[in-house]
């Protein structure tokens, strides 16, 4: 399973296509799916967590929504499609929980590890590529393709700095599962570093 | 705060009013609320808990959903209207969960325990009032009344007798929080049962 992480507009969804394309020229069978979300009840769970509509969301339920869609789409999805043999490829992961709720939130970290520990029920993806942009110019490439902002988009900067500078401790800590990839670099260069991480892990 | 829970069709709707109606001939303010739901956060998290179209969500999904709607539910309803002098009555609790995903689905307690323990952040109902009835009798009841029968309600009945002595053994292990009601007795004599529990409790 290989997780794409990172602020929003860091260009996530680009990079997943391009791994999707380069993975399946490499005769691989893959899936590519999204967090929160990725299932009928976790894209429910998706629509209540990033309403713009309810900024009274208190920080325990956002936490455990994410780890309730997060249970779900394990046991539905990831699970079952690696056993058919599939790659992985997701949009957002648990690294995510422990950026935004954890270092953006100031939720403990025990807390958080507790929720994952119980959705991925002793699962762990292979990598995690972050793709690391300041989050002032991912907000603006967001706004240039003039989406709305959600609800953890219009958090204040601050916060969206310590999600990002979270992201980078978690690569930090565990540099076997991570790999921080400079999104600010051409998108060119950038496939070029994500492509070495895959073919590393392909011939592991 | 005062807890009615119990088997569905047991006629906790209509000892919720009769409570509401005494506690205010008791010059007592009162607030009447349910789970899951009770804010417009934990009502959306309802609407995915009881979509009778979704049997695939996994029991932890399910025990997180509970516990992040009862969360919002502590932090933004039950805590605030308490501090403001109100007595809060409220459809199913935490009991409810420990019933029916511990009991009925066979979860383990701990993990259940430690959810309640996240989502009610130290506080506990003063009273919880069991409605004890044969499921299969609240089940009629329900149909009677002809309404759909949701997720839960279409579990088979041993699952829902599986929940029944779930209530009963949490109240014989905490007789001082929980009081067990014959739901199958005449609705004055239930009532006359639980107003002398609302005495006691209101001249503690």
């Amino acid at each position: 399973m290989i997780v794409c992480d990172g602020s929003n507009g860091a260009g996530k969804s680009t990079l997943i296509k391009s791994i999707e394309g380069y993975l399946k020229s490499k005769k691989q069978k893959v899936l590519v799916t999204r967090e929160p979300g990725g299932t009928p009840i976790g894209e429910g769970i998706r629509h209540i967590l990033l309403n713009p509509d309810t900024p009274e969301m208190c920080d325990t339920t956002e936490l455990m929504l994410f780890a309730a869609a997060r249970a779900q789409h394990i046991q539905e999805k990831i699970l079952p499609n690696i056993q058919d043999g599939r790659i992985v490829i997701c949009d957002r992961f648990d690294s995510a929980t422990v950026s935004f709720q954890h270092y953006a939130r100031g939720l403990p970290l025990s807390l958080i590890n507790q929720l994952n520990e119980i959705a991925l029920d002793g699962f762990r993806p292979d990598i995690t590529i972050i793709l690391d942009l300041d989050p002032l110019i991912g907000l603006e490439r967001v706004k240039l393709r003039g989406e709305g902002l959600d609800r953890l988009e219009k958090q204040d900067m601050e916060f969206l700095n310590r999600a990002r500078d979270g992201y980078l401790k978690q690569a930090e800590n565990d540099p076997e599962h991570f790999a921080i990839i400079d999104a600010s670099q051409p998108i060119k260069k950038v496939e070029s570093d994500v492509f070495d991480i895959l073919d590393k892990l392909l011939m592991s």
